[in-house]
């Protein structure tokens, strides 16, 4: 096979979504890839991520990551494996994780990507509870929030992906778990897999009204994914010296919602509010795997991901995602 | 003179106030006050303070402190005189500290008062620069913000009680200071007698487009007294890792407003945003006047007070207080 005349199919941002986003903001082109170059390798990808933060990258202006531009493919995470190799270090079926997802094939310089062990777990976990999603609530209980045993902590998107594992390490921790999510069958999930002391929908329930039922006593530490009511009710609920972390605020990705009427309750219960972007943590990875995967070999972490098959059904996973959709629970991935 | 049948004169929460506190709130009444027993004192106050917090006491609910009592006296800080005494600690002419205010005169065992020096500064000094108000003011720059020297600040309310002493301890630490006030005067004692960099009326200017004027680079904290549109205002200014110190939120005492509309940038910026109330950090006290009293008799610090003669003039000058408006520049205190 001549590597030249070799294709990849990828999805591009077509344009900016005004709101929510919707089919005609993407489109899926085909591209030839170019021949191998010493130190570059062929990668097909198994899997790649859709991620709610991707919403913020579809509107101009800078964030923490530059735009995505229009008419180009959007990067995300991905794993895959090496199909043709100019790397010594990187032969032919290694598994690696790069940021070169919403396509089938790419080439890339094999520096830019990470080998991983796919016999320590399912090649997917590593775009979730051992990927960037992993760390991301790992970092927020652990390095920002300070998460103690005994402490009593609310997690909103407790069905996503970042939640649900937000929510198995705070039960690791010995803390006391409250969830919510938006659907019945996220919240039983929250119940009955995740084993969280309370779950509740904060579609059909007062989120106020659920936080002073299952935490009479206030919330130590409130991990927020959604901002929006959610974020006013946490606050309503939280004892003095609390903090929050600001990890997601996807109820304002596609229009953004004013903040809470009770933020004088930072200064009168004396909270501390924090955002981080994993990026900015990447050094704890280590520590992080060295954790999470004997946990998940021991069957005490539970993976949950909803895979769907096919790169074109990737917007359209998208934009459930950010409906916060019943159709997918934990981490969403496209299996390319 | 029989002290059992001395009077004092005290202002009282006549009945809670809905939104904006109107006099009908306040009724002004005249007490016996009790005859001395061991250990307790007479004390002729001086000076009591005004201070926006207040406006929290009088709602019901729990807050940090307890609310006012509907037909009870308003407490507050004070400074007076003792004029009988039956503690020999506390001899006759001794200048004193107490919550005691918003009355003429008040029995009080003498260990629940702190006795303080009018000789190193004018004793209403101790209700402002170097009581609860300037400890407010440090505590927040050092322990909570921790600024650094180099550092752009921005200080909202900087014509107020705290702002006034933020901005001029914040220039001593060599901090490039924006401030912001709600009147010409305040705007030009910002100028002429704080010396910050740059000061503007929020009023009648745009706080975002001043903010990017006045600091192109961003801002590396925010020290906030007023949450509401300056808030929205200073998070989009923010620099990465910046910190927010949440000291007040008097746009909101009366009626509360919305959080701002940006705040998922407290994640994209990673942003530190955190509550704090002065009782809890008296203990830095003694470090506070031993930096505070030098600075002042050395004509570092520059003690601003309005002081309006007469206790019935209380409730007008709290009201007007609430309304930003222009009778008063930095403390506000009652000379009794």
């Amino acid at each position: 096979m001549a590597i030249g005349k070799l294709q990849a199919k990828e999805i591009r941002l077509a344009s900016r979504p005004q709101g929510e986003p919707s089919a005609e903001n993407f489109e899926l082109a085909t591209v030839d890839l170019p021949e191998l170059q010493p130190g570059q390798v062929l990668v097909r990808n198994a899997f790649f991520s859709v991620d709610p933060y991707m919403r913020g990258r579809m509107n101009e202006g800078k964030s923490y990551v530059p735009p995505f531009a229009v008419g180009k493919v959007l990067d995300g995470a991905a794993i895959g494996q090496v199909v043709q190799s100019r790397d010594a270090g990187f032969p032919v079926s290694t598994w690696v994780q790069s940021l070169c997802g919403w396509r089938d094939y790419f080439v890339a310089p094999a520096e830019q990507l990470r080998e991983i062990d796919a016999n320590l777990a399912p090649a997917s976990a590593y775009l979730g509870v051992l990927g960037a999603t992993g760390l991301t609530a790992w970092v927020g209980l652990n390095d920002i929030a300070s998460v103690k045993e005994g402490e009593t902590i609310f997690i909103s998107g407790g069905a996503g992906a970042v939640g649900s594992i937000a929510c198995q390490l705070a039960k690791l921790r010995g803390c006391r778990v409250i969830a919510s999510a938006g659907s019945a069958a996220k919240v039983a999930f929250l119940r009955n897999q995740l084993k969280v002391d309370h779950a509740f929908n904060y579609r059909e329930s007062d989120p106020m009204e659920q936080l002073q039922k299952a935490a009479p006593d206030g919330l130590h530490v409130y991990f927020d994914n959604t901002a929006g009511p959610q974020l006013e009710a946490a606050l309503y609920a939280m004892r003095n010296h609390g903090r929050i972390v600001m990890c997601g605020a996807i109820s304002g990705y596609n229009t953004p919602v004013p903040g809470p009427r009770n933020m004088a309750l930072i200064i009168i219960r004396r909270l501390r509010m924090e955002g981080f972007i994993v990026v900015d943590h990447l050094h704890r990875m280590p520590t992080f795997l060295g954790e999470m995967i004997p946990a998940l070999r021991a069957g005490k972490l539970l993976h949950q991901e909803t895979a769907i098959q096919g790169i074109e059904q990737a917007p359209g996973a998208f934009i459930s995602l950010l409906r916060s959709g019943d159709a997918h629970m934990g981490k969403l991935v496209i299996r390319v």
